[in-house]
C-alpha cells in the first residue's frame, strides 16, 4: 500500500499546531489521543475562528478576488488600475481609433432606429407618456458608456421591466386618473430599482439574482410575453375601453366583451404590419447577415403607417398625438420619499430592479462569453444601478441592457460602448427636432412592435430541454409561467424561487446512498447498481453517501444505512456469502457535517458495535475531520476507523484479519 | 492502468438500453456518438420517468421500507404482521409474564407519583383547570400502550407544549373571562395537534420535524425554561395580579411592580420546597441508583405542603381548591370547527402538535437507542396523534412522551408499555377517590415542581458544544433562545429554522473548491492545502468541487474555477513550472447538477478550449452523467474528457502526450 512512510512515527502527541511548521503534515489529532495512526487522514491546517470567518466571508463576497490586479504594483499603476476599475471607459478610450468609430457609428445608428420606436412602445407598456421612453434612451446609455464593462450591451427600456412596472403601479394608482402621482411613483420606483441594483453590486450580494434560475426565467418570460401580446390586442383591434388588469382571464374577456369597439381600419393595418414585422424578424433569425432587415423594419413601419394615417386622415385610428420637443427635464423634485404610496414604489422598484438586473447581467455575460472577454457581475450591477438612479432624476424610468438590441448591436459590428453614445446622440436629435413627426403615428404600430419583440421571449425549445434534462427545473418553469399568467408577477416568481430552493433542500434531505463494489483489477470502488462489473468485497459493506450530513437528513441516513445493512444481510443469506464484519462509509461526497450529523455518526458507530460490526470512514473531507476532532469523536475512530480511500481501508483491514487468523 | 479490458470494443452504437442485458455494462452513450471510449465511466441503468419518480418517492416516503417484513410470507403471517404493525401491543402482550409485570408495577407507580403533581402543575401552565392535567394522564397513556412502539415512553402532559398552548390561546381568549370558550379552544387545538401529528405519520412526512434541529431545540427549550421559571415567581412569591404575557420583559416587570403583593408565607414555603426539590433532583442526577429520591420528591412535597396549609390554616397562601371527583367527562361536543377563533385553535394545534411530536419522538428514539431496539418514527407519530385526537374528545389536552418521566420509568425498571397502564390506573384511583385531598395543596408547590422540571431543559453544555463545533448551529440556537425570550414562540422557532435552512443554502451557494495534488507513491489526489505531502502534477490543474452544481452556485463556481486557473498561472510563472495543458475537475462530490450547472460546464469547456486547455471530468456520479447525456453534452467530452478517477485521467492523458512527442 506504500502507506508506511506516511504513518505517524512521532509519539510526542504535541497536537496539531505542528502542521504550521512540519513539512510532513501527518496528524496527531489531540493531546488525549496519544500516538495513534490515522492512516494518513489529516486535519486541515488549524485556523482561528476569525481566520475562518474571514476566509468564509471572502469566499461569499469576493470569490473572484477583484483586487488581485492591485497586488505588487507601483502606486501609479494602482491609481491607474483604480481608474480603470471604476470607469471602464478608461480601458478602451485611450486606444480608440477611426476604424472602431466607423463600426460603432453604423451599429449605433442601427440600434437607434430600433430604440426609438421600442422606447415609445415600452413606455406605453408601462402606462407612461411615450416621450419618457425616448428620455430613457438618452441619459442612461451615456452613463453606461462610462461605467459599464460590457462592449455590446445596448441600454434602454426593456419590455419585461416596463410591463412589471406598469402592472404593479397601476394596481395602486391609475395614470389616466392621477397622472402626476403616477409619474412620481414611476420615477421613485426607478430610483429604488437603481438603489437596489447598485447596493447589490456594492455589497457584493450579486449572487441573489442567481436565485432567479434560468428555468424560472424561461417560464416567467413566456408567461409575460403571452400576457403582453394579448394586451396589445387593444391596439391591434382598436379597442378604446380595455381592462387594466394583467392576468390572462380579464384581458381575454375584455377583448371579447368589447367586440363592438373593434375597428376594421385598425385591424387591417395592425395585423398586416404585425405580419410584416414577424416576417422580417424571421428573416433576421434565419440569415444573420440580413439582420438589418429586421433591425430597420420597426422604424420603416412606423414611418409608413404614420404617413398612411396622415395622408388618408384615418380618424378612427388612435395615434400618439402631439409630443413635446426638448431634452429630458429634471425630475429630481418628483421623487417621493414619504406617504402612503412609498411602500408600493419601493416594492415595484425592488421587483423591476431585480428583473432588469437579471436581464442586463445575463445579456452582458452572454456577449462577453461569445466574444471571449470577462464582465464583472458586481461592477455591472453598480453601473446599471447608478444609471437608473441618475435616470430617475432626469425623467427616465427603469432601463437595462436589452437582449434584442444588444444582439443587433453585436450583429451590426458594434465594438465598444461608443455605440451607446452614438445611439444616445441620435435620440437627442429626435428629441430636439423630430418629435412633431410622431403626431400621426398610430398606436397599433406600437402594439405590433411590442408583440414582435416579446414573441421572441417565448423559448419553448428551452422548456422542452428542461423537461428532458431535469423534471424539477421544468416544474419551476411551469409554475412561474402559470403564476405570471393567472396570478401576478411577484407570486409567480416567488413560487418558482420556492420550488428551486425546495429542490436543493430535497436533495439534501433525501440524498443518494448506495452500496459500492470493487472494479476488478483496479482500486476503484463504484456503485454496484451503476457499474455492472463492480463486485462486492466479502465481509465488507461499502456505502457511499452523496450529501453533507445535516439535521435535515441525519435521521434519514441512519435509517437508510441500517436498511442497507439489512438488505446486505438478506443478500448474504440468499447467496451464502461470508458474514459482515466491517461497514465502510465513503465520505468523499459528505462535504459538510453539523452537530446532528456528528451525533448520528457516533450513534451509528455504537449501534454497529453492539452488532459486532466495525465502522470505518473513508476520505472524510477537511471540515468533517475538524468537526469530528472538535466534538472529541476522533478518539473512537482513531486507531482503525479512518482511511484516505476505500481501497486502503479494505486492504489494511483485510490484512489485519488475515494476521489475526 | 488495467483499463483496456473495460473499453468499448463494440461499435454498433446500439444505445444504452443494452445495459439491461449485457453483463459488462460499458457505455455506448448515444446513437449519435459512435464508438467512442469513455474510459469506463458509464451511465446509470436506464429507467423511465415513471420508474425514477417511483424510486424517488419511495426514498422520500418509505426510506425504511416498512413493508419488508411482508415480503415472501404466507397470508396468515401477513395478517399477523399487520396486527403487529398496527397494534404493537400484540408484539409484547403474548410473551408478557409475572416478572415483567412486577417491574412494570414498580415503575408505573413511580411515574404516577410524578405524573399526578406534574399533571396538575402543567395544566396550570396551560391556564387550564388542574383536573384537566389528571384527565390527560389517564386516557392518553392507555391508548399509547396499545398503539405505541416505545417500551419506555411515559405519556402525559409536558411543560413545553403546555406553556405554548397557554401562551398562544391566552393571546386570543382569557380563561378567567371566558372559561368555556377557552376550554373549547384548548380541546380543539388538541384535536388539531393530534390530527396534524397523525397525518404527518400517515403521509410519512415525519421528516418535517427534523427541521427543528437539535441546535434550534436547545435554544428554544432554554428560552422557554427561563420564561416559565420567571412566570412561576407568581406562585413562589404569592403574587395575585400577574401579567398573562409570555415575554421576559413584561413578566419581570410584573414581578417587580407587584412587590406589595409578595407574601412571606408563600416565599418561605415556596423557596424552601424549591430548594428541596432541586437538591433531590441533583441527587437523582449524580447517583442514578438513587433516582427514587427525585422521583418521590414532588409527591412527598405536595403531601407535606398540603398538610402544612391544612393544619396551620394559612389563608394567605393560594391553594388549588375544591376538585370534582370522577372520570374524564366527554368533551366531543366542545370541539369547535367554525367561527372566528378556529384559526387560532388550528395554529395553536399545529405548533403544539409539532413541538410535542418532536419531544415524543426524540425521547422514544433516545431510549430505543439506549436499549438497542428500533422505534418507527412514522408509526409513533400516528400513535401520538391518535392518542391526542382521542384525548381531545375526553377532556384531555396535548400530551406526548415526557423526557423526565420516561427517564424515571427506565430507571425504575419499566420493561414494556404496561407501566403506562399501571400509571393510568393509579391516576384513575386518584380521580375517583383522592380528589378532595388536593383542596389545600398550595399553588406555590406546583410552581416549585414546574421550576424543578423545566430547569433541566437548560442544556448549557450542549450550547457550549455547539459553539465549539459549529458556529452556525450556535447562531440558530441563540436566535431561537432570544426569539422565544423576547418575541414569541412561533417567531423564535421560525427564525431558527430559517437560519438552519440558510446554512444549507449557503453551503450550496458557496461550496468549497480546492486544488488537488498527488500523494507520492499512491494514486490518491488530495487537497494541497490540507495534505502537505501532496504534490502538484506538472501541466495539470486538478480541482475538487465539493457541492452539487446548481443555478445557485453555477456563476460562482465558474468565476472561482477561473480564479484558480489564474492563481495557478501566477504560481507557474513564479516557480518556472511547465505550462498548463489540462484542467481536471474531480466530480466525486458533485452529487447533482441542474440545467444551469450543465450550461456552466459547457461554457467553461468552451472558454478553456479558447485558451487551449483541455477540460476533463473525473468520476461524475450517475445522475450527472445522465443529465450530460440527456442534454447532448456527452459528445463534447466523450473521447478524452471523462475518466473514472483523477488517477486514471492523469496517467492516460500524460501517456497520450508522451506518445505525441
Amino acid at each position: 500500500m506504500g502507506l508506511n512512510t506516511n504513518r505517524v512515527e512521532d509519539g510526542s502527541g504535541s497536537g496539531h499546531a505542528q502542521q504550521e511548521t512540519t513539512t510532513v503534515s501527518i496528524l496527531v489529532p489531540s493531546e488525549t489521543m496519544g500516538p495513534q495512526e490515522l492512516h494518513g487522514v489529516c486535519l486541515p491546517p488549524q485556523k482561528t475562528t476569525f481566520q475562518k470567518l474571514r476566509h468564509k466571508l471572502s469566499e461569499i463576497f469576493f470569490p473572484d478576488d477583484p483586487l488581485h490586479r492591485f497586488k505588487n504594483q507601483t502606486n501609479v499603476n494602482k491609481i491607474l488600475f483604480a481608474l480603470h476599475f471604476v470607469f471602464p471607459v478608461f480601458q478602451w478610450a485611450p486606444n480608440y481609433n477611426l476604424t472602431l468609430l466607423r463600426s460603432d457609428v453604423v451599429s449605433g445608428l442601427t440600434i437607434a432606429s430600433l430604440a426609438i420606436p421600442q422606447g415609445i412602445s415600452y413606455a406605453k407598456l408601462a402606462n407612461l407618456p411615450p416621450v419618457i421612453g425616448l428620455y430613457s434612451s438618452f441619459v442612461p446609455p451615456l452613463i453606461y458608456a462610462v461605467l459599464g464593462s460590457s462592449k455590446h450591451l445596448a441600454v434602454g427600456p426593456v419590455s419585461i421591466a416596463s410591463l412589471v412596472m406598469g402592472t404593479m403601479l397601476n394596481d395602486a394608482v391609475s395614470y389616466s386618473l392621477n397622472p402626476v402621482l403616477y409619474l412620481k411613483l414611476a420615477f421613485t420606483a426607478t430610483f429604488f430599482a437603481g438603489l437596489c441594483q447598485a447596493s447589490l453590486g456594492f455589497l457584493r450580494l450579486g449572487f441573489i439574482i442567481d436565485f432567479l434560475s434560468k428555468a424560472t426565467l424561461v417560464g416567467f418570460m413566456a408567461g409575460a410575453a403571452i400576457i403582453v401580446s394579448m394586451q396589445q390586442l387593444k391596439g391591434l383591434l382598436g379597442i378604446v375601453n380595455f381592462t387594466s388588469k394583467m392576468q390572462i382571464i380579464p384581458v381575454l374577456s375584455s377583448v371579447i366583451e368589447q367586440r363592438d369597439e373593434w375597428s376594421w381600419h385598425a385591424i387591417v393595418m395592425g395585423f398586416s404590419s404585425l405580419a410584416c414585422l414577424l416576417t422580417t424578424r424571421q428573416i433576421g433569425l434565419r440569415k444573420p447577415k440580413l439582420f438589418w432587415v429586421s433591425a430597420a423594419a420597426p422604424l420603416t413601419s412606423v414611418i409608413l403607417s404614420t404617413v398612411l394615417v396622415a395622408v388618408f386622415k384615418l380618424h378612427d385610428v388612435a395615434t400618439i398625438g402631439q409630443l413635446k420637443k426638448g431634452l429630458n427635464p429634471s425630475s429630481a423634485n418628483m421623487l417621493y420619499f414619504h406617504g402612503e404610496f412609498l411602500a408600493i414604489a419601493v416594492k415595484t422598484g425592488a421587483v423591476t430592479g431585480l428583473l432588469s438586473l437579471t436581464e442586463g447581467i445575463a445579456v452582458g455575460r452572454t456577449f462577453a462569453s461569445l466574444k471571449n472577454y470577462q464582465v464583472d457581475g458586481n461592477k455591472e450591477m453598480i453601473a446599471i444601478g447608478v444609471m437608473n438612479m441618475a435616470g430617475s432624476c432626469s425623467s427616465c424610468y427603469v432601463t437595462t441592457g436589452s437582449f434584442s438590441r444588444s444582439a443587433v448591436n453585436e450583429n451590426a459590428g458594434g465594438q465598444t460602448a461608443m455605440s451607446n453614445i452614438i445611439m444616445a446622440l441620435t435620440v437627442l436629435v429626435t428629441l430636439l427636432f423630430l418629435m412633431p413627426l410622431f403626431r400621426y403615428t398610430p398606436d397599433l404600430i406600437l402594439a405590433a412592435i411590442i408583440v414582435t419583440a416579446v414573441i421572441g421571449l417565448i423559448d419553448y425549445q428551452s422548456a422542452i430541454n428542461l423537461w428532458k434534462v431535469d423534471k424539477l427545473d421544468f416544474l419551476a418553469c411551469l409554475s412561474s409561467f402559470f403564476g405570471v399568467l393567472f396570478v401576478s408577477v411577484p407570486v409567480g416568481l416567488t413560487i418558482a424561487v420556492g420550488i428551486s430552493v425546495f429542490k436543493i433542500l430535497l436533495h439534501v434531505t433525501r440524498p443518494n446512498t448506495g452500496v459500492l463494489g470493487n472494479i476488478p483489477g483496479t482500486e476503484i470502488y463504484q456503485d454496484l447498481d451503476r457499474y455492472r462489473e463492480a463486485q462486492r468485497v466479502p465481509s465488507f459493506v461499502i456505502l457511499g453517501v452523496e450529501a453533507p450530513i445535516y439535521f435535515a437528513n441525519a435521521t434519514y441516513l441512519q435509517e437508510r444505512i441500517l436498511r442497507w445493512l439489512r438488505e446486505e444481510d438478506d443478500w448474504i443469506a440468499a447467496n451464502n456469502g461470508s458474514t459482515l464484519k466491517c461497514v465502510i462509509i465513503d465520505m468523499t461526497a459528505v462535504t459538510a457535517m453539523d452537530t446532528s450529523g456528528i451525533s448520528m455518526v457516533k450513534e451509528l458507530k455504537k449501534m454497529l458495535e453492539k452488532r459486532s460490526l466495525q465502522l470505518v470512514l473513508a476520505n472524510p473531507v477537511g471540515s468533517v475531520m475538524e468537526k469530528l476532532h472538535k466534538s472529541n469523536s476522533l478518539e473512537s475512530f482513531g486507531s482503525n476507523g479512518l482511511y484516505r480511500t476505500v481501497g486502503e481501508a479494505v486492504a489494511d483491514i483485510s490484512s489485519s484479519w488475515k494476521a489475526q487468523l
